[in-house]
């Protein structure tokens, strides 16, 4: 199997690892910014827009926005944080829950045997994997929690990272809307210049999205922007709504 | 292997049925009814309790809150439909690259390899088990994108059904704090029974949220009021600085 040209084992191993860092990229720090920002710069505008057209003064459109943005960052970067802190309280539980099976239930070997018949392999093929695993408890284990449960090992820096990369966003993204406020006294002309700033914000944040995630840029500016315009179209309606 | 008893490997099928449904409900529908409640439940009250020590009347603080619920559960309910897409999208994208490199590179079966050797197995013990993918192309790639990448096929129904979760518990959440703005004209009363009132929800929604995600209820109930609380502590302070 391994042993034709190592140059072609080497090129593999670099395939494999291109393969795991974007899958990593993509799926936590990228993710934790896309969370921040997205909502950072969706919820104050839409909820800015929505006061200005309920008539409110742009002081207190600013009030509003930025008691938002300090409540969104903290419930945000926090709900991040309980998120990764409870998936690694829940790898470990499973992990030990595996720990104890192996020792009490007389034939786990059984469970591996299972995995490896989903993809058509037979008792006589995978027998001698299942023996090398038997002879290394700790790998079983490792075995058994990524390729029975799914579970990969969890970062243990991660609650915090993730909690400070998605509050950061948020600040960031949820400022950018409210600018406008801060230097035109006149709400309903703040609201056009807030308008033009977050769609321009929300264009250029959906395109470097699109890039970063492997997504078409363009479609993706254009979805990005599209939910920033239906969220600020509703906080609007409800807003006229609720003065009326 | 596999041939002792079949009342024990019943027992086993049940026992890995259960991790799996465990996992799937831990992982998915809970985590988007967690997500939209908890950030529903905390944003809305912040503001509110924000703009109330900014001394805005109950029927601003009301329109504020409203805009805030249309735009948040909008904004989250679509941002979670667009994560399940976009973890769709990436699974095919990377479904076509792992069915190319099959065809394409010469000695992919070495990838199988690498991965079993991670946990100590040897070349001539998964041997067989290499031979048995190869004879089927579809199981190879199903292992390879399970195994190597960590993937799984998504559900093509995820999408929506997270957008409506999301949106839907975000809306149940970020009411409860604005009922009393309903009720009571003058701000500064009105803050006193909401705050009471999300208090206990959030503690009875931690409490659940431990209890469901298997987590400690109490601990839970504890950290879910005082991210709350520290949420509407800062949206209290800043927007008093604002309006200073």
């Amino acid at each position: 199997m391994a042993e034709n040209g190592s140059a072609d084992v080497e090129k593999q191993k670099l395939l494999l690892h291109q393969h795991e860092e974007k899958h990593f990229m993509s799926s936590e720090v990228v993710r934790d910014i896309i969370i921040g920002v997205s909502d950072g710069l969706t919820v104050p505008f839409a909820l800015a827009a929505g006061l200005s057209g309920a008539s409110a003064s742009s002081s207190i459109i600013l009030t509003a926005g930025i008691a938002e943005v300090a409540a969104g960052s903290i419930s945000m970067g926090l709900g991040g944080y309980l998120a990764a802190k409870s998936e690694a309280d829940h790898y470990m539980r499973e992990l030990k829950r595996e720990q104890e099976e192996i020792i009490t239930v007389p034939d786990m070997a059984a469970e591996i045997g299972e995995i490896l018949e989903q993809y058509g392999v037979e008792p006589h093929e995978y027998g001698p994997v299942v023996d090398a695993l038997r002879r290394n408890p700790q790998a079983w284990l490792d075995f058994m929690m990524k390729f029975e449960l799914g579970l990969e090992k969890p970062n243990p820096r991660r609650a915090l990272q993730s909690a400070l990369t998605i509050a950061v966003s948020y600040i960031m993204g949820g400022l950018v809307p409210l600018i406008p406020y801060m230097f035109i006294p006149i709400a309903r002309e703040a609201v056009i210049a807030s308008v033009i700033l977050t769609l321009l914000a929300l264009l250029v944040f959906g395109f470097a999205k699109g890039y970063f995630t492997g997504n078409k840029p363009f479609s993706s500016a254009l979805q990005t922007a599209f939910i920033g315009a239906l969220a600020s179209a509703a906080a609007f309606t409800f807003a006229k709504l609720v003065r009326a």
